[in-house]
């Protein structure tokens, strides 16, 4: 029996303002959370006034006593109208950072951002839409699985028959691939589909949550596509914020706020926030329609995504083998290519019904497989090239693809069309970045 | 018997000029090698005086005949002297684009480039450098393994004691791990060990060989640190190389010649190739000395890179379990993540003896474990962070040290320490790159 429970049998709970008395050492604060389940039955952590937290080590002479109850907070699904001629636009909150707060004075956990707090954050819109929030789930983003874009899918494609624009409150760590998952799960799409971010949870003074949601909902009602995007802050400071190509977009750095870059492409948009404009200044794939969607919200689970690198064991290949894996994206090297003693289990796979393609790990650029021999053993062995495609959107989509269509070679005809912009026929020189080289 | 079998008993061999007589069709050209064993035993493959290669199915009908016999192009080891009382720069060719080249004429491949071939292309070194060439393997980057690191790391450790620097010529596809490699195996560097490659073989007009390699010899003779590094095309045009450490080095495009950049770090240096002159960027972490190299060249083979994405099968950590792997470097989502239900599994390979560590797929950025609870849940399971390491450089690094060290507290501790400059403790804000957003 843990101290935790210990103290929940004498009505002490998490958020409660106690005293540690231990070695005539008094010790005041909130009752936290523990971090952790790996961490000792006997730990306890206490938010100090200060807001550090410490763990304490509870012998059988600590003395630790109730002294406030913490401030009780009521959830409740909310609908709040602003008014209901106004376009709609629906929230659907999964989770994350954006959607989580922590209250430092009782030590709460808010498990999602609220309608009511949306409002309070961007006053300038009221009047302008009216905001319907939902909470779907609540996961941190690397917990996503593929079930998880589905249920994402059928909760977007319901909203957005009403809405002027579906907005995703999502974990940043894997918002792209989830992006991905939207953009070709929902066909014929009739208003965009938003994912929005932050990287930093909003009860801290430096949260991109407010900036990045005044600029989802700025694009929901401004957009003229009707595709599934990122938006997220375009640099450090609050000047304007970027809309992403879902299959497009990646998270490339751990903690910056402009995290999610465009690759092998222009962003779609720019949002310059303060004057609540939105700039197009890519092409787009997709324009807002009347056309009915379709919903196609099936992944297949034995897809895996495989990076290639020197010393890479064959066995994980017959791991695939033997599990009976559909398809397999290998992130090869440069051009794409594996090593070629690698070829003759890959065309083992091809041969045994798995469909196996190929991106490259250096992300920028195209695949090129006829240039070298390698490549065209690979070809040779049926490998399918993914032309610019991420790693990860190719992942989603061949996922997506043996999840929805049962005929093999339907299959790879769709892998190598331009579905969703995945593929950019005509990179330009200027769509890659400009490396910083210190002077 | 392949037809190419056939014809080798008659005496007509590849770069040979034949001529086939198929259909009452006259087809006269080079015999050129099939790209590969996948292809039908009766295709022969004809270089067409206009330059095309041309596949020809054979049957009992066709007939071949002998033309003229190749040029005979006979390889040795070379040395080439310039002045011997000039500082002595070694060239080691290891293969790949750079050290290949098809003789259009004859069909014949140079399985390396030439001393000679070195010294026309550059007269301008003539009388400043004694260049010595030796041919140490010929592969494919993307076929390098662990032992070929260990090779490398052999021939340059004999290669460095009287040269004034060590250029090695690789493939791209994976020069970056090499040069990785080659940062932990030679302890006490006294010269630099330059790695260089190019996009496009030396037998096309676009080639981006020459001015590399100059900015190579130009690396070994003024740089003043003694580091393994990666030199290649700073930008699309011949204005400048740039020098990288090659443990910050990525290949971050399929085909362009300024594929190669510095990630969470400035290049250490700018080579003005025209003005033979180098120009300091960036920190040294190691200045050339008359201190013995030391030389540790092993590798540990059990030791795997794993790129996390939603959907990961557990499975696949089961298989390393089984296969007792040493170590594993997760490849995990933004700050340092994984989802929440593999980490039971990577505890049971740690608790195992398995040593696991933690990077980032987003690559730019630093690793930070304790910011949410999944993270303090790795460390807590025993996964060690690797601050801003690249992916491939702590794959190599926990290879190297699983090879060399016996107690693992000791690659534990050595791990989490910088050794060869592949740790940046102080990313600035302009290591993250300018992405273009069309304005």
């Amino acid at each position: 029996m843990s101290i935790y429970d210990k103290l929940r049998e004498r009505g002490i709970e998490i958020g409660d303002r106690v005293r540690v008395l231990r070695d005539n050492e008094e010790i005041y604060g909130v009752l936290m959370p523990r971090y952790s389940i790996y961490e000792g039955e006997n730990l306890l952590v206490i938010k100090l006034d200060n807001g550090y937290n410490v763990g304490i080590e509870v012998d059988e002479n600590t003395k630790i006593d109730l002294v406030s109850k913490r401030e009780r907070i009521v959830f409740k699904e909310e609908k709040v109208l602003f008014d209901k001629s106004k376009p709609k636009v629906s929230v659907l909150s999964t989770g994350g950072t954006i959607a989580s707060r922590v209250d430092y004075k009782t030590g709460a956990v808010y498990p999602s951002l609220r309608t009511e707090d949306l409002i309070k954050m961007i006053p300038e819109i009221e009047g302008l839409v009216y905001l319907d929030a939902k909470q779907i789930m609540s996961k941190f983003s690397e917990d996503m699985k593929k079930s998880d874009w589905s249920l994402i899918a059928r909760e977007v494609y319901r909203s957005m028959k009403d809405s002027y624009g579906v907005i995703v409150l999502h974990g940043t760590d894997t918002m792209s691939d989830s992006a991905s998952a939207l953009a070709f799960s929902i066909r014929n799409k009739s208003v965009p589909i938003i994912f929005v971010g932050s990287q930093r949870s909003s009860d801290r003074p430096s949260t991109d949550s407010y900036f990045n949601i005044k600029a989802s909902i700025i694009t929901a009602l401004k957009a003229p596509f009707a595709e599934s995007v990122v938006v997220m802050h375009g640099e450090t400071s609050d000047s304007y914020a970027l809309v992403h190509r879902g299959v497009k977009v990646r998270k490339m750095h751990t903690s910056r706020r402009d995290a999610f870059q465009t690759i092998n492409d222009y962003p779609i948009a720019k949002v310059l926030v303060d004057r609540m404009e939105l700039e197009i200044i890519g092409r787009i794939i997709r324009y807002r329609s009347n056309e009915e969607p379709v919903l196609m919200d099936k992944f297949e689970e034995k897809v895996a995504l495989v990076k290639f690198y020197p010393g890479f064991d064959e066995g994980i290949l017959d791991y695939f083998l033997e599990k009976k894996y559909k398809g397999i994206v290998i992130e090869g090297t440069g051009l794409g290519h594996v090593s070629n003693d690698l070829i003759p289990k890959i065309k083992e796979l091809i041969d045994s019904g798995t469909i196996v393609t190929m991106t490259s790990q250096c992300l920028f650029g195209r695949i090129d497989m006829k240039v070298y021999s390698t490549g065209r053993l690979l070809l040779k062995a049926g490998v399918l090239p993914s032309e610019d495609m991420l790693p990860e959107t190719a992942y989603v989509k061949l996922s997506w693809l043996l999840g929805n269509f049962k005929d093999l070679e339907e299959v790879k005809r769709l892998y190598l069309e331009n579905l969703e912009g995945e593929i950019n026929e005509r990179l330009s020189l200027d769509m890659y970045p400009k490396w910083i080289t210190n002077h």
